[in-house]
């Protein structure tokens, strides 16, 4: 056979399983998205149609990779967890970080229309990715907190900037230079004193980020069910899993169900071969540095 | 700082420099394309819309990385040459591997209406990439000579299988019962004798796959220059970067120049700026195995 | 400067950290033992020489390394526990495998007269290591029940075998025969019936391993401290560490307080200096699969 | 089986190939051995004995690992090259850095008494040892290249400093003071002026360090061989190997063959099996930086 010759070029590809029994955070990161923002014209401080699209490619994640439990995103990135007993792909890094960042593209360029139907994509937006393992449940608590911690930090510097650029009339240089040095009740003051901004009434997307949580399904009446399967784009290959959108947090909370994963018939002829509970992915905008979070779901990091 | 309590979680990130002075191979693969080309309605054996779309989008991270000498595509899958002395992300292997499969998504999913105009994509999909580093230069002439041997062993057996099938009125598992125990010559035989094809006569395109290599660009009168830049949809970074598609081997060849990388004014700035050698990209469908295609290029795997 | 030209060389040596807050598991293995137990006339099935060497050797290790807090030992093989906080040569895998394996040889060859004094050594024996990462207890309790039970099946076996041979006049070949396929109670029915021995009244050593145990030094009196320094050989770097031999199980237990591990000038300035509490090593030879010994140091495993 | 309960720990051992077809350099060093040396009255500038001892480990190391065709030692330092094709322990990196280190360390200390006969150890030295892949010919070169320059740089300072120091009356303070900004060149004129030293004409072995190098061996009588097999300590597992000193460089050379490998009888037996042509490891103190060392043996680094 003609490969024989030359397949060992095979055997230097080496071996690369994540550490087993760790939890596995994958995140990824827009790529060069100062330019990507500044072409497309996002709106400053927060465009909510470019958050709403990574939220929805996030889901879409989700929906196709069952061994995902949590994700956070903010701005232009996003982290996942995968539960500690995954065997994804073996626990092989490079196949299981090149197949998420690439799915994760592959939504954000599809879906793109969708949120952004006047304004079509200029060129091929792209993201890097990792994989961090982590040995204990502490770590994951804390790598959460410190993604939200940074939400807060980056979300109230730039709404105290651009409300100084955009409603107080200074340049960028300007604004900066007002906030050099500046602390977060500084900037709390700045903003209502001056702007009549209760930053802690802002949208709580904005505050706190955006979390996806997987739950496990209440029972729903067939009707309603099938009534909700319209719409619907894809079949993900995992469990049933439908999705849902909760605000929570200091603004009013509504609850919206939306594109339910899939079609009723796969659905019911997967859970009768999975005998698997059917599993509902959560959008909430909530805090998730203090216990509460957690506590409401005792099962969360327990696999 | 909130993020001082938290911070420590970076230290997870382990470094993974891929070896110094080292090729690096990155390909990329087709997630579960069999289901992919099944619902998008693929034309068999080959689409040629299919594998014009994999060669765009490939063309397309070449532009963007200049650092990428040489690629070779089938199918459903791209293999790209680093050169050795790289530096990219500083060698870091996850930012490369998933950077580069990420902008390839990219391109797939965003140009995929121009070769599908009727067809748009059912759901999004997905690559999955990996980087091996090859020590000396004779690794890559094998590596290519694997792929492409490849290429034809599977090319073969599929005009032939597609043969039985289309016009030889075979079902799937007849066909792959005729083809079995079959050495080269006789599935040569099959398609002759039974089918009047050549296969030799058949598209460079499918028995030879995609060369994709760097080349550095011929003078060009400055008016020529100009007018190909139209339709130009994007900017890279790298230095001045065109394409061509050349069509080789024993079908009729026809150079026709495409997509020039950049608008005249940004190239014009940076050639002045770095003043490297400007570079265009040329498409080939011929042989990599053999010695010729290197002889000819004595600097391709230089540094 | 005439390095700088070929400096670059070092750049090829790629980092190599353990996952931070991992129980690192220090494991080695005697090189081709079973060649050296043969030239050097080890006795069957036991040669408690050649034993008590592998716990002397591991002990300095120990004494050696503060942030070694467990081990265990059997036949020719030792496994070191590394706290999961430790920052030991800021946790460079190679590093580490390298200087403590290289330690412990040292320490064999060194010490060996001191249990073959008839006997000098006729090659230079060696031993390979590995580092394994554990992100969990759990994992390092189940990590010491396998060895201990591995311990235990090979000495029923061991034991069993060489009775045949020895007092049952069995050849080597006849006595494999006779316990193929034989259960545990079985082996402990031919050593009782035939040879009138109670597996379960032979020394604790034999049959549990060894388990060398870093505990919290009691208050002594100073006199009597300095009493213990006589023939001390060398005085490690780490904190104060004395030894103590504790044999346990089925078998009588005899205390022995040996090989304090520093003079007590230097003791005293370095207690004053770090001001850490002076641990001692303990000799072991005990059930360590059970709860028991855990529950009854509930901070082994906590840093 | 008790094991099949525990034997899951297992699967944490990670799989640590180095790159195939790279050539592994494997480097170790003394472990604190500053210390080391002040304790056991090391003579200054250099000490013969010590410098002699790290010689002959080297030299049992490469006996017993034919796969090693060159090493290169300095002070307490010594860098043993693998060809690149070797499959030693399967390419494993843990098994092979730790393993070698073993051995080295084990001979150190076995042949301690015979180059310190009136100095027995005064506590167990240690060494730490690293394996780095390199890709090419010229890394090689050049990693050598860096040893024997470093070796060089570090001889004419401390040769300077000592003679400063034990024939000049300086304090070590001032002679680091006399020596600070200084070139080679001026360090020249101090030891020649002062103290009438030639650099030049010192001992090779200072100033070039050892190298180690296999070569084939010539036919030799067979009387003549079996004479020199007297005072045989060990019979290597590899390929048949002798060794033999040889200074050469600016001072007087003189062949003296030392220690042969092996008793002739295993020899014949080996030798008939394996069919290999013997080898012998000869020590030499010359220019490694030029070209002639390579030239004069252009299949060194061939495989």
């Amino acid at each position: 056979m003609a490969n024989s010759k030359y397949g060992y070029v095979k055997n230097f590809e080496l071996p690369d399983p994540v550490l087993p029994d760790t939890f596995m955070l994958f995140r990824l990161d827009g790529h060069s998205f100062h330019r990507f923002t500044d072409v497309h014209g996002f709106e400053k401080p927060n465009d909510v149609r470019a958050l709403e699209l990574m939220d929805h490619a996030a889901r879409s994640v989700m929906e196709e990779y069952p061994d995902i439990v949590l994700a956070f995103g903010e701005s232009d990135e996003y982290s996942f967890l995968l539960k500690r007993s995954t065997s994804l792909y073996n626990r092989r890094e490079s196949k299981i970080v090149t197949t998420l960042t690439s799915l994760f593209t592959s939504c954000y360029v599809l879906y793109w229309p969708k949120y952004f139907p006047d304004k079509p994509l200029q060129y091929p937006p792209s993201f890097d990715g990792r994989i961090v393992p982590y040995p204990a449940e502490r770590h994951i608590r804390d790598y959460f907190a410190w993604r939200q911690a940074d939400t807060h930090i980056n979300n109230l510097y730039n709404t105290t900037f651009w409300a100084l650029v955009q409603q107080g009339g200074q340049t960028t240089t300007e604004a900066h230079a007002t906030l050099r040095g500046t602390f977060s009740k500084d900037k709390h003051e700045i903003l209502y004193s001056r702007f009549k901004i209760n930053y802690n009434q802002l949208d709580a997307r904005y505050r706190k980020g955006s979390i996806l949580v997987r739950e496990e399904e209440p029972e729903v009446p067939e009707a309603q069910s099938e009534a909700r399967s319209e719409g619907q784009v894809r079949a993900p290959e995992g469990p049933t899993t439908e999705t849902m959108t909760v605000s929570t947090d200091a603004t009013p909370s509504s609850v919206v169900l939306t594109e339910p994963a899939q079609p009723k018939e796969k659905k019911n002829k997967k859970a009768s071969k999975k005998a698997k509970p059917a599993t509902l992915i959560v959008l909430l905008h909530c805090d998730i540095i203090k216990d509460d979070f957690w506590n409401e779901r005792p099962t969360l990091l327990a696999h």
